[in-house]
């Protein structure tokens, strides 16, 4: 048996061999600074090219259009406000959905004090919005659609693709952009085929290192600069670039299994947890069946959240009681599906990785009947 | 004889093993997500809090003043941005110098095009800024006073503990923010005795990690928020902590040495240097004598600073042209120094580490004549 169970992979994933020997390999060996014109500075700029060039070909896209920011936070944050900036000349009204992570909906609620009209799509029952809606929503005067790729607490695929479509259907002015960081080395995510202009992805979900991000940039769209310093990447986002966390950008991207392979690999890992789950008897599912196979929320009435987590937690089980981010507050996707409020209160988010095994279910389900055994109900 | 002679270390510094070992424990022990609610989450947290008293211990502030960022350009872009939206209300006058690094130049620039009026100071033979003109500069509309303590290219120190004692003689309502990326863990840099608000440093430039800066906020100011996320750090920054780098910059941090002592052995490092250098009778120094140990501005009149280093860099010696972030670009202190283009042209910014020796000094003499003896001059 081993130690821990970790089941909170979208939370944050434990480093692979590889992101912590890229990492070491470029703090010791290739330490200079990328923009210094001499030798040193030339060593450590090749680590971009290299990371620019898998991550663009993981992205079947353009080296030329990753950019590396802090995280998923940044670079959403980076993508709305360039994006509107650069075409609020164009239109005023901005279209998203109601279950985007906090740096899409906060960065589009700031746009809304400021005036932008704002429609944020509802989830249906199956946690999907509704294809009609998003047709309905672009209009002529749409200037921007940011739409994520797969929901971070219940693992729903949203209709991105669709949202490109509907823009050239109606002509309208809008940049596409898709938060993708819970989909990214698990999902085929290719922003052409998808026909997004702006693409958000994360280091750390995928078994790289925390405080890096990328930003996919169509090559031709231009973003106003945000912020200023010594002119490095194209100036929208200058700064000396953090070649140790490019470099294991890079060996995490590398390391990343087949798309298919995997994603077949954890369909059978979530059919064996659902079976599982459903065979203790006290759960309730929260995610639909078509969902993201690493993602499993799932409810189990009468406990709290909270009580549930801590009592896994001694047993050496991590899960979560939303998304990370929120740290024990509200959950705003759980919310927009209007479940009952005994259902939010005793919700559980499951996420996996590669690193995941049928006896982690095991070991979960044998925990959470003895919860229900052992704790007082709520 | 060691194998390279780095001479670059205002543009980065090679990680020290501190900063590698806690990088890799981070990585490897402690890779949770701080935000998480369980015990991998709260080990991952642990690092936060660790982090931020060493920082506050070198800065002889609270833990709770210290604030992560990804470089010291987002920090200065934060803090400049931040103060002038929170004081926009009280004046239209920012005081700067014409010495700046671009991540504070060019943002005090984007408000200037908004109506701000930005009043730079020049620096005077000795490339300090006058005291007499950052009195009179200073007036009751000024809402934002940026002075670097220690310039980047020729390493002066400049007036910042004057500009907050002529702050509070006028009663302007101004912050008072300092870009000390060059001037942490060489200058004992302490914001309380200073008088500053805010103050920026930066991981890379003291043998950490790149990637990660820091920003100094005094305890009760306020700045509203500018990015928009899970609300980590008060929301000033937020996004998932990058824990492996947040270790590293501990590490680094506790590996400093002592300020005095470090700063002794420096000046006899540069005392030797500048005899050394005036001996080859080629050079011209553009540091005036006053300046930080750590950094010595010289010009070889009649050779081009790119020849030069490119000559240098054959040998295994590494310097720069003029700062890293301008990439070959223009040099804005040398220009304000108004020195004549020749001088200029030929400019060398040589830059120390505590790693760096006279033998060093030596190898740097040897080459730099042996380049007037086989380059054509310019």
């Amino acid at each position: 048996m081993k130690d821990i169970v970790y089941l909170d992979n979208s939370a944050t994933t434990k480093p692979c061999k590889e992101a912590v020997e890229y990492m070491n390999k470029a703090m010791c060996d290739s330490w200079g600074n990328p923009s210094s014109l001499h030798t040193i500075g030339i060593t450590a700029e090749d680590i971009l090219i290299s990371c620019k060039e898998a991550c663009a070909k993981a992205l079947s896209s353009r080296p030329d259009e990753i950019y590396f920011t802090s995280g998923g936070t940044e670079a959403n944050n980076i993508a709305i406000n360039g994006a509107l900036l650069a075409r609020a000349k164009q239109g005023n009204r901005i279209v998203t959905t109601a279950i985007e992570h906090p740096s899409v909906a906060e960065v589009i609620n700031s746009f809304e004090a400021k005036g932008f009209e704002v429609i944020r799509l509802s989830p249906q029952a199956d946690g999907k919005i509704s294809i009609e809606d998003l047709r309905c929503a672009i209009t002529k005067s749409t200037i921007l659609v940011s739409i994520m790729l797969v929901n971070n607490e219940i693992g729903t695929i949203q209709p991105v693709k669709e949202a490109s479509a509907f823009i050239k259907e109606v002509g309208a002015p809008a940049i596409l952009h898709c938060d993708a960081v819970q989909a990214f080395g698990k999902l085929p995510v290719r922003p052409s085929a998808l026909g997004v202009d702006l693409l958000t992805a994360s280091g750390h979900k995928i078994h790289g290192p925390k405080g890096i991000g990328l930003l996919y940039k169509r090559k031709g769209l231009h973003l106003p600069a945000l912020t200023f310093g010594g002119g490095q990447q194209e100036n929208l986002r200058p700064g000396t670039e953090p070649t140790p966390l490019i470099a294991s950008l890079e060996g995490a991207v590398r390391a990343l299994p087949a798309t298919a392979t995997q994603l077949k690999k954890m369909s059978e890992l979530n059919a064996y947890a659902k079976k599982q789950l459903a065979a203790t008897g006290i759960v309730t599912f929260n995610s639909p069946e078509d969902a993201l196979p690493y993602i499993i929320n799932i409810s189990v009435p009468g406990y709290r959240s909270e009580t549930l987590l801590h009592f896994l937690d001694a047993q050496g089980i991590y899960v979560s009681s939303g998304s990370a981010c929120a740290k024990g507050g509200q959950s705003p996707t759980l919310d927009a599906l209007k479940l009952d409020k005994k259902r939010i209160d005793s919700a559980l988010r499951i996420s996996f990785s590669r690193d995941n095994t049928p006896e982690d279910i095991d070991r979960l389900c044998d925990a959470l009947l003895r919860a229900t055994q052992k704790l007082k109900r709520a």
